[in-house]
């Protein structure tokens, strides 16, 4: 069994979440989240749902197992209501605790909004950061997936000027660390190969344009390949995706953000994920937000979604098999 | 007529500009080179060419127009020479002012080598920067192509840590204007609609993730609205490479280097163009860098210095329909 929480109840989690159990995609899935919700959402989109109360064999066509969470306000689709950023959270504590004590095998969290959690008087800087939280772990590393393409970042929700302080041997030897040990046992790729970009443009075309490469990035890449991990890099970012180097790698490995994303969601339009390593839990994401104007519209795209659970099937089942 | 520089000797410029003789894609094209340098890399890759002095009716099959420049040393294909590089200089000086003077109506430039003319005690921070001196222009403006998507940048061959204090609102705004007026002026688009990137991840996120969208990138856009420019932005650089933005769009504002290039050069590998606005003279290029490791070896791909050429033609038609 997974886990699956869809988040924001304005935004398009619930309309995901009830598309995906009318077209019976929801098997083995226990959905934490509000029963009255779910249902209201079914019937503004017009499909037909039946809920059946979690632990039971799990959602099937038109029926959908369901961990009941409590829910303070009325959900209108589209509107924040910060009276209810508590029950997100609720739903992700549930959530987690039934993944960390082995009743889910897995967590597929849907969008949830940052803003009117913050809004609601919880200081709350992002979704990953509260689930490694709640799992004790120091360090999730953020990773984006598209059919073959893996990028993972070493730092993730950062204004740009903060960037090059936050890039140090220590950091990116966690990172580093965590990435190839995941590919490794997660992923069950035998020998995982990582491209790493340089910080600066060109990678700092040998000193000209920024030192971090020289001072940072390549001392830390000789020493853990001593350890026997294998890394290209670092690679100027603008050509690294290119066949001729992608072809050679199971992962790439970006300094930050909007280096590696751009390409990973131009790539994986509709049908990106974005899997959270160095957990203790298996967690996979939609790699969209809430979409507060799309909600309740039945306008939304499933693909995201199915490719999360998917991704977490497949990472549940090499844990299992580990 | 166009002007074309093959640029570093030791690297692929002159395999593909021989190769490109041979296959009689020169036609209407001065090459300015060393003319017993082209000659051998021909020999090396065994292509058969004949050199006819420029001024004729321009390159045909087998046949290249040049216009000859002295070489010092003499050129092994793969290894950079320092006594080499005032010459590759001397072939932009002399292609520039063709440009300027009306002899050429714009310039195609093959990869130079950054490092060996600095080793040569040459300061030179860049070609496009050395042809805007050239051209006493005081901001070129890098754009790249590949089909349809064209991203421009803020910002190009700066060490990271610099961007930030780079974007500045009369910086931006000269880079917009530059833009907005080449695009509808050499690109012939009636009213040009530009996307622009926010410098931090998700745009700053309302100031969560940085400033400079709130202080400063939204206002200078607000300034140039009013100037009847079509902008939109800033928008999160993760998400404005689908297609739900760029079918909006005539081209993408990047504020720096690697959040614009790597989905660029991943579109259009081995077709893409940097293209210079802002200069008094048309001047397009390849995307890619000398390679040394390939050159005198056959195995180069022509196609972003055959793409160059065609744009070139296309924006000299441009100037001289306007």
């Amino acid at each position: 069994m997974l886990a699956l929480t869809p988040g924001e109840p304005a935004g398009i989690g619930p309309d995901l979440t009830v598309m995906l159990a009318a077209a019976g995609k929801l098997d083995h899935i226990a959905v934490i989240a509000n029963p009255e919700m779910l249902l209201a959402r079914a019937k503004t989109l017009g499909l037909e749902l039946e809920l059946t109360e979690f632990p039971n064999r799990g959602s099937t066509a038109q029926s959908l197992s369901i961990v009941p969470v409590a829910l303070p306000n009325q959900v209108v689709a589209g509107e924040l209501d910060a009276g209810n950023a508590r029950y997100v959270l609720n739903t992700l504590d549930r959530a987690t605790q039934g993944c960390l004590n082995g009743e889910y095998s897995g967590l597929v969290t849907g969008p949830v909004h940052k803003g009117i959690i913050n809004d609601a008087g919880i200081p709350f800087s992002g979704h990953t950061e509260y689930l490694a939280n709640l799992c004790e772990d120091p360090r999730p590393v953020m990773m984006l997936t598209a059919g073959s393409l893996r990028v993972a970042l070493a730092t993730t929700h950062l204004p740009l000027k903060d960037v090059p302080t936050a890039i140090t041997e220590s950091s990116l030897e966690e990172v580093i660390t965590i990435l190839h040990d995941d590919l490794l046992q997660r992923f069950g790729i035998v020998k995982p190969t990582i491209l790493v970009c340089g910080l600066n443009p060109h990678a700092g075309e040998n000193g000209y344009l920024g030192m971090e490469e020289i001072e940072i990035i390549t001392p830390t890449l000789h020493r853990l390949r001593r350890e026997r991990i294998d890394l290209i890099g670092p690679l100027p970012a603008d050509t690294l995706f290119t066949p001729r180097h992608l072809e050679q790698a199971d992962a790439v490995l970006a300094m930050y953000h909007d280096q590696g994303l751009p390409v990973l969601k131009h790539v994986g339009f509709g049908h990106a994920i974005n899997v959270t390593l160095g957990l203790k839990i298996i967690r996979t994401s939609v790699d969209h937000g809430t979409a507060l104007d799309l909600a309740g519209g039945g306008e939304v795209e499933t693909g995201s979604m199915i490719a999360a659970i998917q991704l977490a099937r497949q990472l549940a089942m090499h844990k299992t098999g580990s």
